[in-house]
């Protein structure tokens, strides 16, 4: 175990684990993880994990019913740790447990993290906080039920091994976790690829509706406020369906436009590797990444459509 | 490199490289791998490729073009090497080929391998034929374009790290390639996510005309001549839907019906860990594995689907 997290942990009778709001896979993954380690190894500690209720896809987890949804102002730790925290307010309404704590610590990967806790450990070159906690543990101390957790992040933060920051040692490493036993084809399905029937069928609706432009390089899709009554779905329903359109033969861009309210519209933009979807969610006051963006617009989709066809011809210039 | 493979590629002037009939991603990675490495390390040597035409998403690997699609019998190699060939028959009409010449080497990982050739090298236990290879080649000889056939044939096998066969040597071997330089998430898209317009849109007419029998337990859906002629979609473009329907929340088996010709159904089944689909495809006169099978059946799809129904009940006595 890395000497600071084991003098730190050493030194406090109590310890609060704390991830951002909307937990993802890395977050519970990585939080889990950490609570199931020490409750084995330091059962002496009282150990406490707080976090947005994460969706039921990850209640495979060893300790998932344990987690606190509501945050405990007069909970005074000595000492918080952070997970897969990139910034202070994304520990939303938990952030009162880490300024309470006499200690502060943060565990993380990404690249723009401004040290807000008194001591900072960031990998930004790791595919996942699961990854950096990984090497802060005792390897022969990682049961399978730590072992499951930290793999959940890994896969979801890396997208199965596909994303960039996905390195020699990331697999090694999940090789090694792999080999404590987990079900690791079952945690994929579960953590990374399973949907809803509902989910299912709304992404069916948007498949079967969508459209090509520009000569195939732009492929869009309109699901309107009566689709997804039609299947009881909500906007939530709707992610991963931009990412799906993206993988159509031939795309560079893909726009998922789903209507939030009469006239208004959530986009979703992904793009392959000549596009700055970013560049075009600015246009309309969104935000993003580079491959990754999305923004609201009100108006008539076609319309709308058209114009992003305009930007994304100019910048393939074609 | 494996000692009798290189002595008897040393051996011979001229080489000629098989693989089974419909080659997948591992059969193509597997062939084209060894014929880049014996190409760049032994340029004296004859080598051939010879296939059926693979898949167009494949062109991304080095000496796709070079791969010959019409046997020879002319051709008389002094060593023919069969690559991820599980039986002579999957030889196809390549076969001539291969009992033309003077030597006969089989590289495989199917446990089923009769060893039909003079020397078979056979690991079942590894995820891939590229798997196998990568052990029987010197990694310091292995460049980035040999790196991209054989990451292309793991990812294709093992599901994306995720079938069963997927080991922490598995993983330690797909890091290795990646640290060849090779652009692991466009193969990962390429080789195994991206779809056809086509394929995408008849995907989302199954996904949204299915339906949930057994209290959730099993989907269905079934694609028309007509769905397909309103997509220009073959029975081929119906690849990948019943793993998709698979993988909703809840399904123990899923099961899509793709009509071939009017009244005659392909059934494709999948389940997840309790049903046995084999036996239900066998009862049909089909065959597969115990997660995936297929049969073809006549009839009205409705009338199967109930049929199919009371056997998935039976088998999970409910």
């Amino acid at each position: 175990m890395n000497d600071m997290l084991l003098n730190w942990v050493k030194e406090a009778k109590s310890v609060v684990l704390l991830g951002h709001v909307r937990p993802d896979g890395d977050c519970v993954g990585s939080t889990l993880g950490l609570f199931h380690y020490l409750r084995t190894h330091m059962p002496e500690k009282e150990v406490r994990v707080y976090l947005e209720r994460p969706l039921d896809k990850f209640s495979y987890l060893l300790h998932f019913d344990e987690i606190r949804n509501t945050p405990d102002p007069q909970f005074h730790a000595d000492l918080a740790i952070a997970l897969d925290v990139s910034d202070f307010d994304r520990l939303g309404g938990f952030s009162v447990l880490f300024t309470n704590a006499k200690r502060s610590l943060n565990i993380d990967h990404h690249v723009t993290n401004p040290h807000f806790a008194m001591e900072t450990i960031c990998f930004p070159e790791r595919s996942s906080t699961c990854e950096v906690l990984y090497g802060l543990l005792e390897e022969e101390k990682i049961d399978r039920d730590t072992a499951a957790c930290l793999y959940t992040g890994i896969i979801s933060d890396s997208g199965v091994f596909k994303y960039e920051q996905t390195s020699a040692e990331t697999m090694r490493i999940a090789g090694a976790l792999m080999e404590k036993g987990i079900p690791f084809g079952e945690i994929i399905d579960r953590a990374y690829y399973r949907k809803t029937f509902v989910q299912n069928r709304i992404m069916g609706r948007a498949l079967e509706k969508s459209e090509l432009h520009l000569n195939g390089k732009l492929i869009s899709s309109v699901i309107r406020l009566e689709d997804q009554a039609e299947y009881s779905a909500t906007s939530m329903d709707l992610d991963g369906i931009a990412e799906q359109l993206r993988l159509t033969e031939g795309v560079e861009c893909s726009l998922l436009a789903g209507e939030t309210e009469p006239g208004v519209f959530k986009l979703s933009l992904r793009s392959i590797q000549k596009v700055n979807v970013a560049e075009i969610a600015a246009f309309y006051g969104g935000g993003g990444h580079i491959r990754a963006a999305g923004c609201t617009v009100k108006g008539k989709p076609e319309e709308v459509i058209r114009e992003i066809c305009r930007q994304v011809a100019e910048q393939l210039s074609c």
